[in-house]
């Protein structure tokens, strides 16, 4: 219990990750007042949109009209996630968005299959399409996801060895991304297999930098993120007021991000430099829950900070 | 991270402290049918019903009628709550309930005053009294809690050497409890304070049995239970489903216990032996729901045992 981090960048997947997981119909207006309200709390990253299948993925059709209408802060970076090169090139055209040079593999592959249609070779190739396209754009900063590090719906455990051969696939690709996450895409993470992995990962590749993309799909969620922040690991991906865990949207494969404002809690207790205002947190997580109209299963946001 | 227990008890607060902090109403065979639920998980203790003041706790009026009602199976310990005299003996007077000998202390004096109505001379009296009324029934077994163990809403942060003056009060009364809770009776506990705690007690007493009975007040009672069973606790006092976090109950205060499956599904990936039957809990979770009329907190019920 030792090797915590000064400061961690916590990056917020809320309006991106969280509306995606909610039913379609939430207005482009309030997305974007979202966004806005969550630029002025210190929070540095804000995933604002996907670019992907309108058909297959109707609550981000208006991914576009997002970004043409955040009003947007000099000091943050609004980021947007692609699947393909149509859909970078779809962000690249708005001239709104903070380019990252995504670069994604699937420890598991049936879940690539499932998920992006590509076996691992397939996966891969369009790594290195992707690629092509950064390097035409001039990108120069790299962010890599291992999607299901910690288990599969399909496979069920994942060994380490998967994670290592994806994240080995990543690295082919770009030899110094700023960060790697783990994702627990279905939220099968635990303490156990959380400390066994990030240990294996070390062990290969000790100083590369590595994030945490957590759910909190069975209440183990922030168990998980201390995990991690004792061993060291300095950056994750969190939604405001746990959005994305809709109860009422049947989405139960990945129920839950970690919520942004309970971790940024977490971190400030700990003596962890987040430059996160909490109380601002705390409005956006209500603006959030009034956007959805349901509410949203952060904690700190109904209790508060403790009275010291 | 190396000082786990072998076998954690887990102890059910759900009939007990949920029920009481939902609103009156609830039909005592529901209390009845959620109780003998709980018997068929592996739970062997479980609090049913507090005996406390029916004008103040309307919720509780029916305690006699609850002890009176359950079918009984003859390897679990029905307990029960109360805070003085009357209450004991209006427990006793059932012979339906296992009687420990229950003593408490408050780590803040203010809550003690405000939720006991009693200074902390006025809270030693009361359990000499106690103890009289135990030692009269014969009993042999006692728990101790202090409340208010790392914060109060009056006091604020909570020093460890007022929980260590509560817990030489407790010891002053009875010198061998089974157990000595410690309470986070508000949700201030963080990993943090809850490590500085369990240190400073265990180098006054270092083999006085501790419990954790926490709160998910502010997000971080899973993460808390994992520093506590890393510490070595192995016992906690938990509720089905989280129940007693009603968000619609205004019940900010202490919103949410520690949920049992959620922490008996940690417990199990840790390979810490509990006895419990977590398919089984996660019926008991989804009954309780329906009891309630309300979505609970807790995750596992919502998401079922990942496929390993």
């Amino acid at each position: 219990m030792s090797d915590l981090p000064k400061s961690v960048r916590i990056c917020e997947e809320g309006p991106r990750e969280g509306f995606q997981s909610e039913p379609p119909g939430i207005a482009t207006a309030d997305k974007v007042r979202l966004i806005e309200s969550l630029a002025e709390t210190g929070l540095r990253d804000i995933a604002c949109c996907s670019f992907v299948s309108r058909e297959r993925v109707p609550q981000m059709a208006d991914a576009e009209s997002i970004a043409a209408q955040i009003n947007r802060r000099a000091d943050v970076r609004y980021t947007a996630l692609w699947l393909n090169r149509a859909g970078f090139q779809r962000a690249a055209a708005t001239s709104r968005l903070d380019l990252t040079g995504l670069l994604v593999a699937s420890a598991s592959e049936t879940f690539g299959l499932k998920n992006n249609n590509r076996d691992r070779a397939g996966m891969l190739e369009a790594q290195h399409a992707l690629m092509e396209a950064y390097a035409s754009a001039g990108i120069r900063a790299f962010t890599a996801y291992v999607f299901t590090a910690f288990g599969c719906n399909y496979e069920g455990t994942i060994e380490p060895t998967l994670v290592i051969r994806a994240i080995e696939d990543l690295l082919s690709i770009h030899a110094g991304p700023e960060v790697v996450y783990l994702c627990d895409t279905v939220g099968q993470a635990t303490p156990a297999n959380l400390e066994r992995l990030i240990a294996t990962v070390r062990s290969r590749w000790p100083d590369l930098p590595l994030g945490l993309h957590l759910h909190d799909t069975r209440g183990l969620g922030m168990a998980n993120a201390h995990v991690g922040l004792n061993l060291g690991v300095a950056r994750f991906d969190t939604s405001i007021g746990g959005l994305g865990g809709c109860p009422f949207a049947g989405n139960k494969a990945a129920a839950g991000n970690l919520c942004t404002e309970d971790l940024a809690y977490l971190c400030a207790e700990l003596g962890i430099e987040t430059g996160l205002d909490i109380p601002a947190l705390i409005e956006s997580a209500k603006l959030a829950e009034r956007i959805v109209s349901h509410p949203l299963p952060g904690k700190l946001k109904e209790a508060g900070l403790p009275r010291r």
